[in-house]
């Protein structure tokens, strides 16, 4: 299993954390995911999945739910 | 045709804005929804109804949306 820690901002409310967990729930491979929610800050996501993910399709899942991921 | 104004906190974004507009159209006579969005704010709702609306039904639609309704 893998663990990635993801960071997000744009996010202020239950609907959002709900809107980016159906994102990454759809990519191949995930488990889990856990979000913190900073309202209004940089919110925390951890996601485990079966195998690395593909950064790029993290980044478009996080960008299809409306919100941006930021680089570590 | 009936305007009201409404003012509800706790709206911080689209999806929240979407969650009000929805529940407040399913009320009886609701023509329109109009959603001035202040996030972290007092947010204003306008609605358009065929006949004047009870104030307990509104209150009600406000609070299963999840947000709370301001008293003039």
């Amino acid at each position: 299993m893998t663990t990635s820690t993801l960071h997000i901002t744009g996010m202020t409310c239950g609907h959002c954390v709900q809107a980016v967990t159906e994102e990454l729930t759809t990519l191949d491979g995930v488990e889990d995911v856990d979000v913190e929610l900073v309202a209004g800050g940089t919110s925390t996501v951890r996601l485990v999945s079966k195998h690395p993910l593909d950064g790029e399709a993290v980044r478009a899942a996080v960008d299809e739910a409306g919100y941006e991921l930021v680089d570590d």
